[in-house]
């Protein structure tokens, strides 16, 4: 059960993935990849590299049940060495349980007391960029 | 059997893209990353990406029991349209079996007269880089 669970979970995540790199390609400009084994492998990897040539983006994704979404101080900072390493923008694409996308750069992201980032559909709602804002 | 023929097929390939994300990670300055789904999905996308900042590599890899290995011009012209877009230089990693890995940078693929490239162990020994050359 737990094992189908987290299936569950990968394969919405992977389907949310999947809707975004439709959403680059459809630009015919940006192209866009999905990184195998994010979030499995050893080493530090983004959900999604994206690039129109003179603006890269690398990207994780959330797809979020509840309102609320913590990322660890490392994961962020693993996702800007990442980015700056292949000159991109680095950015969190969060879909809360229908609402539509919200991304943000990780720049923007404030630290909790306890040393976390966190999201929040209210705060994205205010602050958060849509894809067209994202890819302008 | 044909099923598992080509799941070894597979994972025979994931193997070497492993071994070549490995070498990447270990030199400290270049991350690398798998591409998800590359030969599966209908966008064109390498088997990998590595960037150091100032120099980034688009590559496809494949592991060759032959001694010649075909390419398509669609698939050496999708490489280099990704590669531009990502600011890269394009590249394909060849393994014939019991050999070294040999590198080479698209543009120095010799177009044959059927139209296709084609790479073979002969002509990699005498002009074929080697990883650390590659990276330099």
């Amino acid at each position: 059960m737990a094992v189908r669970s987290f299936r569950r979970r990968k394969s919405v995540g992977t389907a949310a993935e999947n809707e975004l790199i439709h959403k680059f390609w459809e630009t015919n400009s940006w192209v866009c990849v999905r990184v195998a084994g994010s979030g499995s492998t050893k080493y530090p990897s983004p959900d999604l590299l994206a690039s129109r040539g003179d603006k890269k983006i690398v990207m994780e994704v959330k797809i979020i049940s509840d309102v609320k979404k913590y990322f660890t101080r490392q994961e962020i900072r693993d996702l800007e060495y990442f980015a700056q390493k292949f000159s991109a923008e680095s950015w969190v694409g969060v879909k809360f349980l229908e609402n539509q996308w919200y991304f943000i750069p990780t720049s923007e992201l404030e630290l909790t007391k306890s040393e976390n980032y966190v999201i929040t559909l209210i705060e994205m709602k205010r602050k958060g960029f849509s894809f067209e804002e994202m890819i302008e």
